[in-house]
């Protein structure tokens, strides 16, 4: 049981652990050169391939798909309609051929025409029960267990976590309180333009069909900048959609911590990097050696993946 | 010194200070059918006229007349252009003539083409030095003490307070963590587009002559929503801009708090509502009737108004 409340367990001893250590170190130990206060230890982390699975679709698309069938019978005009039409037919990769444009579509076709509140009861009735398409096993169990251990070691060294996805806000503040204790109000993601009407005498949110901000790639800095008003002093990502969150918050002045996760793995998770169409890591791999930043290679640092495993 | 330590001392006693007690110990005592656990503790305050004072002129239009002098030698083409010519010439009502227009014409001109550090460090700058036309005293100093020890006594009772203003947000930050103890995550405004730049070789924002969002009626609940991702459950104000915050909070189930700051005490502050072209309480006086809001009658109300002004 002690191996339980020693922080980091699931990190294997070596130069990436190490790193983590000696930052968190460095900026928390009053009297530090490099000392920082609580107020501002802010850390920023995707989710897509940084806190949970993203193979072999992102779950947003494991919802959408979902979401289009239940949704059908009100949309006629899908069965006529890229990507929805494909999407129908079962032909996924079809669906998906337009890449980011697809996507986009999808949740847009999904997340819209009904409130905000109504939008969290679907979508947390939904991730109840929702199971990954290979594994078997809830969606809610493929989060990454190391992660979990780093989002508590950061918070009891007087950190304040933030998630910043390209994931839809909504989607991810209903469940990410659970998952990984945070709360909604640091949870920053892509969003749909939202209307004020009045349902029943009282006012509710109207999510309409319509894109307000993608949050990947230059959109993570700003969004990280409107929301949170600091510069964050460490960036957690996985791929090339991070890459300017951590620039942005290496940029700042101090010690600083980046952090590439690398799926290394296809025997307990996936491998894949360079050339993926889903969380491609290719220039972030070349800036992470620029800049010195650490690089995850979850076979050799991860003893254990996910929470129910053995290490 | 006894006083000091007591919780909303510059309240008088009276109904409009003990709806707050009331409202407080019902959500904040375990056991109470009302009981709010901690996290969902949220509320919201409006700025101008409701934690400062707006008269005679919204702080952000003084700086605002400020920075067109300073920055008037970079843009010949203002001595052209409307409203920046007229309030170059010295005639600020021909300048604010268009209302509401003129006001975001003139935000936007003074509050881009530089970082947001740097604009950071012009408005701390300009804060810091800043005096109120008609008081003479220092805009820092023209804070309401009766809504200081709101914050406090919120604060103590397990609240998290953000301010939502119609001001902008990256001008706001700069002080409200001196000035109220919020932390400019729990700041948010109006908003201009940005962009990802390099700077010597480091990404900076870049701030650019285009209105992302203007904070105020409709786009309240929307901006709470988006920002904080739950309803709050006490929200604060002193205009008709701020109706719709109070009625998306108290639409809420459960215990719910609304209260305008109404200005009655001409000798003390400013005596304006219904008709004035600054901080109009019009609709709002009438909803607040209908929905039993709580309304400060500031003259009665307050013992006290500014900190450094005997009861």
């Amino acid at each position: 049981m002690a191996a339980a409340a020693e922080p980091l367990a699931s990190w294997a001893e070596g130069q990436t652990k190490q790193s983590i250590i000696d930052f968190v170190s460095d900026v928390s130990t009053e009297g530090s050169p490099n000392y920082v206060r609580p107020p501002e230890r802010i850390a920023v982390f995707d989710n897509d391939g940084t806190l949970w699975v993203e193979q072999p679709l992102y779950v947003t698309i494991l919802f959408a798909v979902d979401r289009v069938k239940v949704l059908a019978p009100e949309h006629p005009e899908w069965n006529e309609k890229v990507p929805f039409a494909s999407m129908l037919k079962g032909n996924l990769r079809a669906a998906l051929s337009r890449g980011e444009k697809s996507l986009i579509e999808l949740v847009i076709g999904t997340h819209s025409g009904v409130t905000n509140a109504e939008f969290a009861t679907i979508a947390s009735e939904w991730i109840a029960s929702a199971i990954h398409p290979t594994t078997k096993r809830p969606i809610k169990e493929m989060v990454y267990q190391p992660m979990l251990e780093l989002l508590a070691y950061l918070r009891s060294n007087g950190f304040k976590n933030y998630v910043v996805s390209g994931g839809m806000v909504e989607f991810m503040r209903v469940w990410m309180e659970e998952l990984y204790g945070i709360p909604p109000e640091q949870v920053i993601g892509s969003s749909l333009e939202m209307e004020l009407v009045m349902r029943d005498g009282k006012q509710e949110l109207m999510r309409l069909p319509k894109l307000l901000s993608f949050n990947n790639e230059n959109a993570k800095p700003i969004n990280i900048s409107r929301h949170i008003g600091r510069r964050p002093i460490a960036a957690f990502g996985n791929s090339d959609g991070d890459l300017q969150m951590l620039q942005w918050t290496t940029d700042g002045e101090g010690a600083r911590f980046g952090l590439f996760v690398r799926h290394t793995d296809a025997d307990r998770e996936w491998s894949y990097d360079r050339k993926s169409s889903i969380g491609k890591l290719n220039k972030g791999l070349d800036e992470a050696e620029v800049r010195g930043w650490t690089v995850v290679d979850m076979k050799r640092d991860w003893k254990r993946i996910f929470p129910r495993e053995k290490e």
